[in-house]
């Protein structure tokens, strides 16, 4: 497809619609993404500081034919704020639409820019008594109106949701400039399409969102922490399923960790303190946030009793202090850290459904067995069945001498993941990255309803063209 | 718009494609709905076995242009289910179509066809030793791919949330008859736009749904059950937000009963027994689901406890059996049936931002005072903001006195509930029966991507025709 570009033409004459101060030379960090897949060509990049604002950017870029790149924290990792090649887009990010415009305890509602960091809208929340519970490794640079796009995950998911559970409204600028106002604080509405639904996890492909109404909740009084060793991930399914019948949805984290991981972390972080001597093959960190009622009963450990009778573990440590608890923590937040350091050949962010990840984690390491030497480091939020089942050169011997493979050892990977019902990408969305697995894995009815209300939302393609879809 | 009649021939047509005895004259059930407000016309009863039955009946009408209204247990309160007037079309019965198809506790999934009735889907969890949540008066009657188009509610939707939330993938039939086989299992699946969401509660108006995977939950161990007296609706509020700080998600239900509630089943059944000498002015029916690490603790207690120092309610029973429990859900659940009884002027289903909730029902009976005599009958699922702000003539007077002034009823009501940020359906949705109140309070340009996503995948408009939008 052809697109207009933000041509010197184009700038000045959006330029005259806007205040001062609202187009610039992107710095090169809107043109680039951590993993260092893609790299922006180039283009303008925009910064509204209101709604109509974007209306104003979206109409001219739409009536011109101008690509757009709706831009968060550029924290995404599929190559959904990149616009790579020759096109020179208008950049539109929301880093000044950073406003809380509401925050209500009573009934547990923050209404949210789209530009707020969120870490922002967790600490707005916090200050309020209350708790947003979305939660991921960047929520210092992430912003919300990015985590709605696609659809964030993260830490929380097993008890409170992802970012479209969490989500009860939005306002969105449409690719000809129209605004929704979608706002509602409502927890249930049942007026017409759920448009909300089709805006989050659209990658900006087809609007963009400019604010958001979120549920907030009560705020554990207490947490407890603990560190299990499991036999195999059969039984950590098992004690998934005891720790819910004991304490229902207070199962707020539910954590698999691969001795892999353990190996790793001690490679690249050797100062880290690990809580067994020996590494485990299976572990789980788990944790519950407890309601008043809960508090003080040491829920952890009569649950520990109970899977130790069961066989279900083997060992285990309840944290015993809030530093305890930290720590744990950060050894399974550093995992993706040391990963980086030791060098993924290819990294993988799937979900299966959950009975079947035990046969899942043996058909898997197979196909990966098949590629000489190749080691496997798998980890995940398998409460909710989503494993990164990541891919290594042998011990000693680096990703570049293997980088040849990366292409085969995906396709190997996601295509026993397709076998079993499972998904290519659990949390992190199509992007620019996942499109041929999006083409090859994707029902195909689905996706030509996909094309179809792209086409009619989008008749230009002018939303992140190359994300979601080849062009 | 014109339409294509079901006519003998069209009938012959399909008949020679379908299996015999899967066309039929629609029995009079089949035209008619519980309020008697809308009447089929005729038409031709279809009543598919299979997915692939369904596929061939859509295609044969799309080609014909013959509409379809897609037909589940018949139980819907807004005439989405019934096409009056003089059209012939084809009335798609799924209650054939009836199979658990999987269900597996360890995953929490059970797969189950669009005809299959609630009640059924609950008792196959049951079996399996786990929880279906979604709970409402007619689930013995309703069928699991109405309450999905509908994206029903029900009693349990403050902890479990309503179908949409309850589903995790579907099998759809397009109007063209293409098969969407989109039954995932999984929680979490970024790969592509939320289509799911857009055919959930969308009213058999962009497809119909033949099967659907659906989250089961534990069960709770045990509950316990509360009625209390509260001084104003303000301090229910409060209650609740009490009550979950304390509790967490163990509460599953929470409904704000006004004193004329408890003065129409006194009038309409002076049999069941209430639990007040005198009847309060506002109360709560409240109720906890206890993990196993919650029982025994007498947990309502202390909650009542700490709630009658804060002067959140005066009084209060809590259940100390099954057969209270029972009696405290049977007074709530005969509120509908003692309505209809004493016979309302006009019954409103809104959803209201809870922390508005107060000034709401103060300013929302004053509209019905403006209508010399009439009297309301507020209540309604209170965790969730959705009341019932129902309408009755005076005492000892005749609904048939008054109908002339449901219209007008409806609207005063609905422009407050308007005014308050509020919406027009909490939980029944569009159908017929609310199109104006869609057209005059939904969003313009939501209204106008309804319809460009409703001509895109239903370009005929054979789906369910006069439901949603005006013809």
């Amino acid at each position: 497809m052809n697109y207009s570009a933000a041509d010197p033409k184009f700038v000045a004459d959006l330029a005259a619609l806007l205040p001062p101060d609202s187009l610039r030379n992107p710095e090169p960090r809107y043109l680039e993404e951590s993993r260092g897949r893609f790299l922006g060509g180039g283009g303008v990049l925009a910064l509204p500081r209101s709604v109509d604002e974007v209306s104003i950017i979206m109409r001219t870029c739409h009536a011109a034919g101008v690509p757009v790149v709706p831009y968060g924290g550029g924290t995404g990792l599929v190559g959904g704020q990149i616009m790579p090649g020759h096109a020179q887009p208008v950049i539109l990010s929301l880093e000044r639409m950073s406003a809380i415009r509401s925050i209500n305890g009573a009934s547990n509602v923050i209404v949210a820019e789209a530009g707020c960091i969120l870490a922002d809208v967790q600490a707005a929340a916090d200050a309020e008594g209350r708790l947003f519970p979305l939660s991921l490794a960047a929520q210092g640079t992430a912003r919300i109106g990015g985590n709605l796009s696609t659809n964030a995950g993260g830490l929380n998911v097993l008890r409170y949701g992802n970012a479209r559970d969490l989500c009860l409204g939005l306002e969105v600028v449409l690719p000809n400039g129209e605004i929704w106002h979608g706002l509602s604080e409502l927890r249930k509405d049942n007026t017409g399409y759920d448009l909300k639904n089709l805006m989050i996890g659209a990658e900006g492909t087809l609007g963009v969102i400019t604010a958001a109404s979120l549920k907030l909740f009560s705020k554990p009084v207490a947490h407890e922490t603990a560190f299990l060793v499991v036999p195999d991930p059969e039984a950590a399914i098992g004690l998934l399923a005891l720790a819910r019948a004991q304490l229902g949805e207070a199962v707020s984290a539910f954590e698999l960790i691969h001795s892999r991981s353990l190996e790793f972390l001690s490679e690249a972080f050797p100062d880290l303190r690990q809580p067994f001597e020996e590494r485990p093959e299976w572990s789980v960190l788990m944790e519950v946030g407890l309601s008043k009622a809960l508090v003080g009963q040491d829920v952890l450990e009569v649950l520990f009793g109970e899977a130790l009778e069961r066989e279900l573990v083997t060992d285990g440590v309840v944290a015993s202090s809030e530093g305890q608890r930290q720590a744990f923590w950060s050894l399974r937040e550093t995992i993706p850290a040391a990963n980086k350091i030791v060098g993924s050949i290819s990294s993988h962010d799937v979900s299966i459904p959950i009975e079947r990840i035990p046969a899942f984690i043996e058909k898997g390491t197979q196909a990966v067995a098949a590629f000489e030497g190749l080691r496997v480091n798998c980890f995940g939020h398998l409460g909710d069945g989503n494993l990164h089942f990541n891919v290594f050169p042998p011990a000693g011997e680096n990703k570049s001498d293997y980088s040849h493979l990366q292409s085969e050892v995906k396709v190997a990977v996601h295509d026993v993941v397709h076998e079993f019902g499972g998904s290519f990408s659990a949390e992190h969305g199509v992007g620019r990255l996942k499109v041929d697995d999006l083409a090859r894995y994707g029902d195909p009815v689905k996706l030509a309803m996909m094309r179809a209300i792209k086409n009619t939302i989008d008749p230009k393609g002018i939303m992140n063209p190359g994300a979601m879809f080849s062009n």
